[in-house]
């Protein structure tokens, strides 16, 4: 791969080195901003910040332009890691040698800890050189620790002071933007000048909004998926008799599993936001796999592919009352062998636990984490699925209504995709993102994160700045309080993305429609395609 | 992807359409052959065909070239899927458009199963048109049946007469190619003019001799699965707290798994020959990972990446001892609950059960195939290893000799290595075995293997021919009679890529030079380059 992303991000900054860099930079502002829901909780919450406008950065031949200053900034890593985050850092770096010579970069290592314990690394060109366009969060490491309790302010605002900080860049998901907007009320509170900033990250693709349209990492996951699913429909195709099985990685949304979807058609794909909507129980699940797998029986085929999200367990009702009913008879009782303990289970959780292969019902009992609750994310949802497929078929082969061959293969693909080579768009994407991040905190700016829009046109044309955190937020109660959240966006059943896969979804169920994609490619044809689903979604909104 | 692999395969054949092919071919006669081991009895066994030489192809501008008649031949696809497969059908396809107009190609279905039960698709431009270049064998399927009965030598010879083969290629592994070599010697005793020749397919690269560098297919799957592997590399390194145990396709012999290693440098390497030729016990293998885990800890690293073959568990001498006595006490006494059924088993037997975790005990108790055997396939060996790394770090931490923390994360990279796009080489050598192919059966040949030479220089200098395959054959005795086998070429631990790995294992298991080698890539610095093993081994024969 070469050194540099292939575009040219003209109007802002460019991997590429020094071309189509315009002299200055200046800022405008955008209108004043509210809150994603409950403004007035938000304005109480953060009074500093409420209200404020977001910041496009636009060429100028004026001399309105930033100030001639040097700046010392820090950026942190936080939580798991996303394709393309090196570049983020790339494009701080690059901006403040651009345009604010002489300033300092710190990368706090290990993540927010690296903050409050102040533990950190000063960044420069040979240090940052070998990271560039590469995957992973190795050069400063991650971690998932958060800055919440009034000692961690008061830590952070510690290390704001010793390293005299102007400015912070925290790049994260939906947490961790929320909680650099809290740190950037605090240090205004307080009156520090250091600035806090976000960077929108996570492969699971439920950070955006409709001026951050999407999170970087996501497109290089899904891609890397891409491939992998292609392939082993390649194999299934190529064998005749296996059904594979596999779980995507995450746990919270299924977009990624709807892009894999999208690009690869494959036969089957359950979306965890639709099972929730409908009220789906497990057996419906199984009921659709099974009836899809038998059709196809009937027209020769015994073999498919079929997609679950990581978290399809979290979006049945009926599984989460069962575990819930299980937590509580396990922490106060004995379970006898006979089963008696059983009879304590709601009809419904009776019902289901009854359903379970055996496999899932002893995971169930045995497997606790310290709390002595069921350990959801430990159920390998992909087996399961198996397991009651072939106790359905079995039933109906006995029943006279399937006559084919069922062999499952089951396929967790996660971890291979967080820490891939950024595809050409998350590398350009990132990169901008960081020089956005410089160029806001370069202009006094805080509280905002990182935007890049028009991502469906050429780099040329995409649009920098940055959005009030504010401006996402809303609020959700808990121990009485309100506290602030950035809610991820779930898979909208009347978007664009979905509503194509499920006019598409019967037609690649029955007929063989399989795309293999195969591996991400730096330059050449499709080299710089967007995801599907940013394509669907900015055509929606457009 | 291009329509074409890259090279021009220029002295015979280019993928690219036209250019600097010869007017005429030639072929000029090798040194007569002998046997890999038992001549004699291989003199025996095929009466017809031993001591033919082999053959090669060269360009030539005399009138000596092949002669000018239409042929009719098959192909057939036999066993697991490798990545190129469809090229290897599209070069004799080509061939025969090319240099014998008005030829027909009979492509088998499903396999040998399609030979003897006479299932076929004639194969025209527009059937073989999208599958060129493409992974998998879905263009005519493929499958396990074997052509080894009377009765199914009958068959085939019916089929051969019925569609009047002049020829047919069988693209397959060790044993295909064995039987493809009976069939020529019983084609031949039959007086049928049909011939028959072999094409080395195998991702596990355990199809190889001096002649035949390596068998296609191998070159992809590794590189699809170094890819995998850099990244979970990358992401154990980002986030410093994970152990990743990788389980590697490649049952008989480690030629993946050491291939692998010499791309991306894990931590740990088990290579099953090593294992077997020290006769290494599970306790062994244990014991090396947890001494790196804990060298490791103290240096900082509580992370790493192992690498496991498929077959480990059948290099393992007492393994396979147990397994046998289990088998043996299952099949005839009740299992009691007191483990008294236990004093049966030889005390190293003994030991070595109660050495195993406990799922994996009940996994040899429980899952038995229908014959009442133990699904040794079946055992997922990286968790073995993760639980029994678990158990001796968990004592060796009571001891006080370790004070790390352990996670592990198992994966299996299988299925999605088999059906990958065909890299450039994989691509290229696929076209080059095929046209091949046509060529030795225009010129009346048989009882050879498609066989491409100096892999290592540029396509241009390529050399390409046919080795007859009576000289890759050694005889086993079974059921008192000798059968002919190409025995697998297992990884040689005095070969040039096990040195390589054993002289750089050390610095890899304490020092992190983790290399993540990204995703395939079609163009563009690299995407020619041949795999460490070719490399290595082509430079000891030289």
């Amino acid at each position: 791969m070469s050194f540099v992303p292939n575009g040219d991000f003209a109007s802002v900054g460019s991997a590429s080195g020094t071309n189509h860099r315009p002299n200055r930079l200046g800022i405008v502002d955008g209108p004043q901003s509210s809150a994603a829901g409950n403004p007035d909780e938000i304005a109480k919450l953060f009074p500093s910040l409420f209200g404020q406008p977001s910041a496009i950065l636009v060429p100028t031949d004026s001399d309105s332009g930033l100030p001639d200053k040097k700046l010392k900034i820090g950026v942190v890593l936080s939580g798991g890691q996303a394709p393309g985050g090196h570049n983020v850092i790339s494009g701080i770096f690059d901006y403040l040698q651009d345009r604010a010579k002489g300033s300092i970069l710190y990368g706090f290592r290990g993540g927010p800890a690296g903050i409050m314990k102040c533990k950190y690394t000063e960044l420069n060109s040979d240090y940052i050189y070998p990271y560039r366009n590469q995957g992973g969060f190795d050069m400063i490491a991650s971690g998932r620790d958060k800055i919440e309790t009034p000692e961690q302010f008061k830590q952070a605002e510690e290390t704001a002071l010793k390293l005299d900080l102007d400015g912070l860049v925290v790049i994260g998901g939906d947490d961790s933007n929320t909680n650099a907007c809290l740190l950037a009320e605090y240090f205004r509170s307080k009156n520090l000048k250091s600035q806090v900033l976000g960077c929108p990250k996570t492969i699971d693709g439920d950070l955006k909004c409709k001026e951050v349209p999407t999170s970087f990492g996501f497109d290089t996951a899904c891609k890397i998926y891409a491939e992998m699913i292609g392939n082993v429909m390649i194999d299934a195709r190529s064998t005749g008799k296996y059904y594979h099985f596999v779980r995507l990685m995450g746990r919270a949304a299924s977009h990624i599993t709807l892009e894999c979807a999208l690009q690869t058609h494959p036969n089957i794909t359950i979306v965890g936001e639709e099972v929730a909507a409908k009220k789906l129980t497990l057996k419906n699940v199984t009921d659709y796999i099974v009836d899809v797998i038998c059709k196809r029986s009937e027209l020769g085929y015994n073999y498919g592919v079929i997609l679950i999200p990581e978290g399809l367990i979290d979006f049945i009702p009926e599984v989460q009352q069962l575990i819930a009913e299980l937590n509580e008879i396990l922490a106060h009782d004995t379970v006898d062998e006979g089963g008696i303990w059983k009879k304590k289970l709601t009809d419904q959780s009776l019902c289901l636990f009854d359903f379970l292969p055996q496999a899932i019902q002893e995971q169930l009992m045995l497997e606790r984490d310290p709390h002595g609750n069921v350990q959801v994310a430990k159920i390998e949802t992909e087996k399961m699925l198996i397991q009651m497929a072939e106790t359905e078929l079995e039933k109906r082969k006995q029943e006279g209504a399937y006559k084919g061959q069922f062999k499952g293969q089951s396929h967790f693909f996660g971890y291979e995709g967080r820490c891939g080579l950024p595809t050409n768009f998350d590398a350009t994407y990132c990169y901008a993102l960081g020089y956005a991040a410089g160029a806001l905190l370069h202009c006094g700016r805080t509280g905002l994160i990182s935007s890049v829009g028009n991502l469906g046109a050429p780099v040329e044309a995409w649009t920098v700045g940055g959005t009030p955190l504010t401006s996402l937020m809303d609020v959700e109660r808990r121990h009485g309080k309100f506290k602030p959240v950035i809610k991820k966006a779930m898979v909208e059943l009347e978007g664009g993305p979905f509503k194509k896969f499920a006019s598409l979804r019967d037609e690649w169920a029955l007929k063989n429609r399989y795309i293999s994609p195969g591996p991400i490619q730096f330059s050449g044809p499709g080299s710089d395609a967007i995801s599907h689903t940013l394509v669907l979604e900015l055509g929606a909104q457009a």
